[in-house]
């Protein structure tokens, strides 16, 4: 019998893995039975845009923390597909920090270019996911969110590709029940035109809280005061934004912060991460963890230490996101097809224990950059993913950390070398902080004078 | 072995059971062992105000589809509990149209006066329910959420009571994906005050359409456009809201409709319903339904009719609400106490088909009213729920259909006389498009004059 692998999520880790094991087919290799499972009815992950918030059409959790005028925040020539490239995609060199349609169009050109669509089941939810140790095989129990039915499936592997920036990390403040305005998690925002004139509080200190800020100026808030729980960002940031410490409470409309200062407020925008959320994962296989360079308990940063057979991709708190990506997917099938054999449980949680202690010394980005491009770059050592200049990536995240420091609304302006062309990059025709639309056909091609 | 029986769901329905069960017990019944399982941190269900909107604290689609300054739209005579009068709560007789706080006071009062609580674990998520024939017994598979923590248990009945008005039903327009402003359905509504100042649309024609166009006006929305599907509500609106036809789509911000007029809009709030969803409930057991009076499948409106041990508790559309609960409640209790015995399959599936029936030659609220009244007098007399006088409670509605005709604003400055102690209510102190406080403190006492 053909062994049956399932994949869950048809986002771009989810389409690596698909995407991984075609090239491998391709070159002749007998692959087994793959099924994707996606709850959303179209394909890309957080890549496709929805309008939505909150529930879906079918009632589940959306998934979407995509929002309108989102452009790249760092170099995409650190997340190039080596075996895609941007030239290839798009018959030219293209800037370097792309908006959201031009990604997601990269990102899905490769999905086509390999047709594994066809292994996706769209609008079906997987309600469950156990392990029989008796037959050594997955039961997967999935609903049909279309017909509303309900099924189980065996499978020999389970690949688990749902990401973790859906489910928001919502923390509580006192006097949030009787705020006036609207309180959402950055999961929700979606257009920063609804806060002009508004005078925005964005809580947090990571990308989501740095990029709503911005957008929500770049739009038209009035003003944005960014509250911190431990450090500021300390970015240079345009007029009307500042940061404060933390929100103490709130009194009606008025915010009250940790150093005693005070503002009126219209709404706010908590960008206060996301959880690690698998409760369709039986509890024995589920993977408990926050948002780190190496969650405990996955050798390799894929494999279930517990039952290898069992895989998530992903699931770091990630710099390098396709690279990534691509990078655990090619190791995950080599597992699958038996081209490579993972060492005995002990080696395996040593390994583990070696780099999570390597992780909890840590102590600035250039230290982290680091160590994901070593995590990469050991899982690149054993698979046949195309070559690449990843040392190049290294120095180009830290530039790109150094250009932020320079100018967090103008490191955008900058063009990088591919590695895997080494074709310059072009400076997009418009500083963007000065570019209010967003679409792909402006993005790649110059403006009219008007 | 002392048989079990799981109540999901802790809101306005699951508390009638439980409070049923306990009655019986007091009187000296012996009563299986009860749990209750609530996915939220505390009881109340709907009734139990949140400021959060999308997913909740542990990831899982927030409940609460409750706003600020909700106050209710049909006179309490008509929900008021037989066994626990308002007068008994409040020790005095109080105006017909309490707001929410009010309310789930004294919903919640008889809960705590039988102490009801100790039945129910919190933070408790239902994620499946099946029924095995060899046994005849029924497998809760639940999730602890603080402890996230996954366990299963046997039941002899389950008894659904999570409400259909948490999992809101979202079409897609035109345009929605680029309009500016902010798009929710009202079962994210919470604050009317972030409309303040905006044209707002409101879609829909039913009574969240109704309360959230006059919220929003009465806290200063600039004008409200309602667009509804069929046929507008055609009430007396105060001067700033109107109705127009339906949507055909959104160009930027603004709005086109199928008369072929045109509004800018700033926001736009979907009143569109919401889903009966028990994805947590096996197929074969799953109730589906559209709101209506009398859903197919259950026998007296409660009994699973392939399998009446399992019981769904306020799945009508509701004229009745606490009234239709605690009759439903009082027969489940009968029937699992062995007090009542249903028909066979055949006989149970012909009185169905009668109500059914029924249901589709009615043709107006009064028709409704009566149709609801007959079922809950129905199932009254086989059950010994205190006696009150239903009949009243028709005149009550249909008084009140009327008033709503003559005033949308001024409906709820009237006093009813109580079904059960025949009390008439007194005038609230504040016209309702005045009263901008809706605290139990500034309802129940005379405000000082300041």
């Amino acid at each position: 019998m053909t062994s049956r692998v399932a994949v869950i999520g048809a986002g771009p880790s989810g389409l690596s893995q698909l995407h991984a094991f075609e090239e491998a087919r391709k070159k002749g290799a007998e692959v087994p039975e793959l099924v994707c499972f996606e709850k959303q009815s179209d394909w890309g992950g957080l890549w496709n845009y929805s309008w939505r918030t909150g529930l879906d059409e079918f009632g589940e959790p959306a998934h979407g923390s995509m929002y309108r005028f989102l452009w790249s925040n760092g170099p995409k020539e650190c997340l190039e597909f080596a075996d895609y490239t941007f030239e290839e995609h798009f018959g030219k060199a293209i800037p370097s920090f792309p908006p959201r349609e031009v990604l997601a169009d990269y990102i899905l050109g490769r999905a086509k270019k390999n047709d594994v669509r066809r292994f996706i089941r769209f609008s079906t939810a997987v309600r469950w996911v156990s392990y029989d140790p008796a037959t050594e095989q997955f039961t997967v129990t999935v609903e049909d969110l279309t017909g509303n039915e309900t099924r189980r499936e065996v499978f020999d592997h389970v690949i688990v590709a749902t990401g973790h920036f859906s489910v928001p990390n919502v923390p509580h403040y006192e006097g949030f029940e009787s705020f006036p305005g609207r309180i959402l998690h950055s999961h929700d925002f979606r257009d920063a035109r609804e806060f002009a004139g508004q005078d925005v509080l964005v809580m947090g200190s990571s990308y989501s809280a740095e990029d709503l800020a911005l957008q929500s100026k770049k739009y038209g808030a009035k003003s944005v005061t960014i509250s911190y729980r431990t450090a500021p960002m300390d970015f240079k940031w345009p007029q009307g934004i500042d940061e404060v410490p933390q929100l103490v409470k709130l009194d009606g409309d008025v915010a009250h912060f940790k150093d005693g200062s005070t503002r009126r407020i219209d709404s706010i925008v908590l960008c206060t991460g996301y959880k690690h959320h698998f409760p369709f994962v039986a509890d024995e296989l589920r993977l408990r963890t926050k948002n780190v360079l190496y969650p405990a308990n996955l050798y390799k940063g894929v494999f279930w230490l517990d039952n290898p057979k069992l895989m998530y991709l992903g699931m770091q708190d990630q710099f390098y996101t396709m690279t990534l990506f691509d990078a655990e997917a090619w190791y995950a099938r080599d597992h699958v097809l038996g081209r490579v054999s993972l060492p005995s449980r002990e080696e395996m949680s040593a390994d583990i224990d070696k780099w999570v202690e390597r992780e909890s010394t840590l102590t600035d980005d250039a230290g982290m950059i680091d160590f994901q491009a070593d995590h990469v770059a050991e899982l690149l050592a054993d698979v046949d993913y195309p070559k690449f200049d990843l040392d190049l990536t290294r120095k180009l995240f830290r530039d790109w950390e150094h250009d932020k420091q320079e100018s967090i609304t103008g490191y955008r302006d900058r063009g990088f070398p591919s590695p895997c062309t080494g074709t310059e990059a072009p400076i997009h025709h418009t500083p963007w902080w000065e570019a209010m639309d967003d679409s792909l056909e402006t993005f790649l091609n110059t403006p009219k004078q008007s």
